[in-house]
């Protein structure tokens, strides 16, 4: 079984990133489960502007593309700006936006029988937004949201430290990423197990 | 397997409701793949305002939360009023909050291992926000949302009829339903046969 | 100049609400610069569920709505349940839809000239995305929304204390909702002076 | 006065946009109004992912964020993808999140007693979401939100033609665009004729 972890931070490599430092904690839990992970930090790569699978050009998605149709999880970690997901999320959103008319061998959308998860760190509050509308754009594209499939970090109210900076809070949301692999791999196994199959007319 | 379907329009039956209608659409898929499904009209009951499983003094919810445990298939119902989820689907899903810390017997959320789906009629845009937000709200509760599980109807732009009044766009939202109701049956049938586990420490 | 305070709790009096503790920051700041202000828990009101200004059978809202009329100035003030506005805000929010076509003397909607805030607390986060759906709401309503009109209070991450629990993080909420009352008085007050014509054809 | 107008669609000059198709009808409002209106489309100009006002490198955006703090009146224009701004929309925001700290010669922050609007075009349902989550930000920022000051198109449900393919639709939108810069101009002329002072400690 493959994941990929899409880091959408808005820090270019080799930047520290407090989404990655959270994301660590999730790719562990799921190489536990033997899950083989790749992690991409979506802002080093040129992802060009679009809705189609290869804006050309030199455009760097159809590289990403290629390791989505190879995995069965999916986890999207990004940042919270302005209470919101970042713009190299929804940039990532928007090249698999082209998915949802790309169908498999079977005629099935190609994210069918694939799963996905949200992880969300921020200086101020605004996770549980970011996770629901990543999970909803995702679920639109026909990933399958395990229950409990997010975990995220930020201290309240008003601006804060971010999740790099303090050990406060950590082990709760750490717990709840432990779980999210734990939801995404056997929702993933029971899909692959018994799978989705081509919508109806 | 069961599946129970919460209409939350505003409207006490046994008036019209757009929601209804849409959803009988979603309900006979169900019911041609053998689901039994079970309807609410969630206005007609007294759903006390709270966040426990029984607010007392005649509160109807317990009997629906009976219901909830007893199905593996969710559908969630709901006029937009105002660019979001009726107040009665806020209700219901307020009064859903006590399941996140109820257990079955092998110490998993009592909504592990099932699924759930959303349904939105309007006069006007909003229905992709509505499924997001309720979505997201049911993925936090322990549901699974399976990929593609909604449809929707409204015209645009600006305020326009309501589903009953016109046949446009139906078909459109009629076969996305047909696809919505596989897709619920499918996750589910899939979870049944290699359910989730209890999360870890 | 005047103002309406809704607190949009589920708790019915006199039980103690955290939405109505911080409420009174701002309404105690509203209050100091000359503003008469009401305040109205929703939940002790029978508010039927509708989309017209007086639903019969009893209903509580037209009062409400008088109230409305006659102030400057609208606070909601709400719970945040799974993320969300609480039921009872969105069921405030619905019964002020019917304002979006009541105009006053000169072909103006209702809300024209008049402002609104929003005021959260919670055991957990969601308050941006809460101040936004409902200044959204009101937005479309025709209220107008000064910039920084709002404050919130939680803890994170994950399940937290309540607002009354604690003296966590408060003084960043108190002074955040005095400049919330300044922002809002402000703004009433140049409305009053130089209003808003009737919209173009 | 003076009014900034950004066009966040995906497409780089100079292919067809639609939604600068409508933001004309918009900009030919404010025109006439005696408001000067300066265009930018945002993809076109290197902007470089971050939140401080200048990231190096050749950043444009430090001549928006001039722009900015010389108009009194700004509208986003976005498309909507997979239900959202779109990624260059958030981009936008993300820059302008430095101004929250930057303030004027009174103390002040920058974005007070300037007043915001949205404008929407896609080819399904999001534009009230697009517009609240938009809105939500610039108030958080600091910006005045005019009570009606959006306006959007898009037709339903499910995928349908682009603005610019169609004439169906238009004359609701461009009504509502017109009353979209009436409201803008009414409240930026109040707010300079009385401003907003220096927010209370």
């Amino acid at each position: 079984m493959r994941a990929v972890v899409i880091n959408c931070t808005l820090k270019p490599s080799p930047r520290e990133s407090s989404t990655q430092a959270l994301a660590q904690v999730v790719m562990r839990a799921l190489m536990e489960r033997d899950v083989e992970v790749s992690e991409i930090r979506a802002v080093d790569l040129d992802i060009k502007p679009g809705v189609q699978t290869d804006m050309g050009g030199g455009d760097e998605w159809p590289r990403v593309h290629d390791m989505l149709l190879n995995a069965e999880i999916l986890v999207i970690a990004t940042p919270t700006w302005v209470g919101r997901p970042s713009s190299i999320a929804q940039r990532v959103i928007e090249r698999m936006d082209a998915m949802i008319s790309e169908t498999d061998g079977e005629g099935r959308p190609v994210a069918y029988n694939r799963v996905a998860g949200v992880l969300v760190t921020g200086n101020e509050d605004g996770a549980h937004h970011v996770i629901s509308e990543l999970a909803g754009q995702l679920g639109d594209i026909g990933y399958t949201i395990p229950g409990q499939a997010w975990t995220y970090w930020h201290l309240g109210p008003g601006p804060g430290p971010n999740y790099v900076d303090t050990d406060q809070g950590r082990e709760w949301s750490h717990k709840t990423g432990r779980a999210m692999a734990a939801n995404l791999v056997a929702v993933a196994e029971a899909l692959a197990a018994r799978p989705m199959g081509e919508p109806p007319e």
